[in-house]
């Protein structure tokens, strides 16, 4: 229903020569690519933040192996590709994610995110790596549908009543919440985890164990296993704990902080033709099954693919010009940015 | 005579698990790939130094469009290279042009190069660019093969009485070898050019200018459009000036000083499958007509090719997996550099 609410607050929807859905390393250069062909774009992406994996996974682990960079943090690569493509300022709609994408009889698609934003474009490229990024969440039948339920990024809800409030996690993502709800009237509030030892450390650790001292804040050891509700309200979690019988744990606020899943999301269900889950492309353009839908990165499958950062620069270069041939309806010739005058221009060098 | 006499220098041959044949950002990352995935290689380069186009052609030009690298010049992008490849140091055999390949009926390849280096291997990895890089010559029959004829980057030729010597260049070329001759004893000295107007700035513009006008170098404005020889010895060059008569220079010593020229060269003649003067590759692992060669960079060809650095490196990458396929006769893991202890121990971090 809010999705909907939301959907109708924008009725004009943008249009662009080429939408890259993912802002990861290769849905950035991706949009350097299209920049440098003299072509706009813009980018989505499910994170409130550009970098992708590259962020979620490693942004403070070095990387060796990109050409020219010895040493890189995925943090700073995405840095350099955020600097690299600032010349091209493509529009980027970040914390959106794409739930429908539909073809135009006029020709070119109509794609729609989860927060209302919608697009026209001829063209499209996937660039969202492993799927989209969503959201780890408790794996009990029902739940998300259940009010009082969020998960750790999302506005945490308003009960009228001080709620039984439950934290489902371990790092650093409890702690936004934790704050939130400690500031707040509340029945109780719990802290749900698989082990009694969390993953924190340094002063975090120390602030969460002087909570639990104190006891704002009590530790449940054991994995939901079950839950109640009533009317659509979560009422009680039913928590196995690692030895001894199963118990119910009150529970009107469930928020979810377990990090991020990689799941390849509505994207499974546009008919593009897919091999172990991940979308087959030609070599030549990266183009899919679907004319005018390109695959980049670790999300698409042709024979000998590797899922690395290099081979995705690579195809972003050959889909950009995929996309400009389409355009212009004829060849497009390479020029080098060592010598061409009109890529200097676009450059604003 | 002179390269069999520097052959038979050398009678055992060098062995290597893949050669790498140019040693330009391609063929350097080619390198430091095989590298990743625990093989060993050697580079051959006809160039006297690593780099290949990156140097030759825009060494201080900036480059914009390496993912990762907003603004770098081609030198930089090769001294990023260089460190990157360090931890495996394979060897380099810079200067030498590869004149000879051959399958073994054991397997395997055996090369030699002009300088009478002999390698063999299993796997052949052509990076060569647009080919070698041959020294540019002037278009007259014959004259490669007369004593006296040399190009600027070879040893001078040292005749016995003091020559007419003339160098065919306008640009810091000429330098090295003017420099030489001015403290030689000589009959004449001549610098042989189209125009009237050099290729020189600065102190070596002015450098030369008093050479002109002191009398010790003389200019010829002209095109060489034949020659006369002696007993395999040249003796003259017949020029045709801009306007007027052609006249003879006499010429015992000529320096060519016309820079580099992209060649092909023997490769051609290796009987592999081509496609417009370039080495057709499969996308799988860019091998081609020939079990265990490979091609990557601006030599090979496939459907959607565009010679392009990005694409050399992807190519690189994905030939290395081909490579340690072969040698492992099985598949090769993909393994990350920001996890992999194998990975960091080769690396040496």
């Amino acid at each position: 229903m809010e999705r909907q609410d939301r959907q109708a607050v924008r009725t004009d929807p943008l249009s662009t020569q080429a939408l890259i859905i993912g802002a990861g390393p290769v849905g950035l250069y991706q949009a350097f690519q299209l920049g440098l062909l003299g072509m706009d774009c813009h980018l989505v992406d499910v994170l409130p933040h550009v970098g992708g994996q590259c962020v979620e996974l490693y942004a403070d682990k070095p990387i060796y192996d990109i050409a020219g960079l010895p040493r890189c943090t995925g943090r700073e690569l995405i840095e350099r590709l955020q600097q690299q493509i600032s010349p091209f300022a493509p529009p980027m709609h970040l914390g959106h994610q794409v739930t429908e994408l539909h073809r135009l009889e006029a020709g070119g698609f109509q794609l729609h995110t989860d927060l209302g934003l919608s697009i026209t474009t001829p063209h499209v490229v996937l660039a969202a790596g492993v799927g989209a990024f969503l959201p780890r969440s408790l794996p009990l039948e029902g739940l998300q549908s259940l009010s009082g339920v969020c998960h750790a990024h999302q506005p945490m809800p308003s009960p009228a009543q001080a709620p039984h409030v439950v934290l489902a996690g371990s790092d650093e993502q409890i702690l936004p919440p934790l704050k939130h709800w400690l500031a707040q009237p509340t029945a109780s509030l719990t802290l749900l985890h698989r082990r009694s030892k969390l993953d924190l450390h340094g002063s975090d650790a120390a602030w969460v164990k002087q909570c639990l001292d104190s006891g704002r804040l009590r530790l449940v050891v054991g994995q939901a296993i079950g839950l109640a509700a009533d009317d659509g309200a979560l009422q009680a979690l039913h928590i196995a704990p690692p030895d001894g019988d199963a118990f119910d744990c009150p529970c009107q606020v469930l928020v979810q902080c377990l990090g991020l899943s990689p799941k390849l999301g509505p994207l499974a269900d546009w008919g593009l033709a897919m091999s172990k889950r991940r979308i087959e492309v030609n070599t030549r353009d990266f183009g899919t099954s679907e004319p005018g839908i390109h695959a980049v990165g670790d999300i698409n499958f042709y024979p000998g693919k590797r899922k690395l950062i290099m081979s995705g620069f690579h195809e972003a270069t050959l889909a950009a010009y995929g996309v400009a041939e389409r355009l212009s309806a004829g060849p497009v010739t390479l020029e080098y940015t060592t010598a061409s005058a009109k890529l200097h221009q676009r450059l604003k060098v």
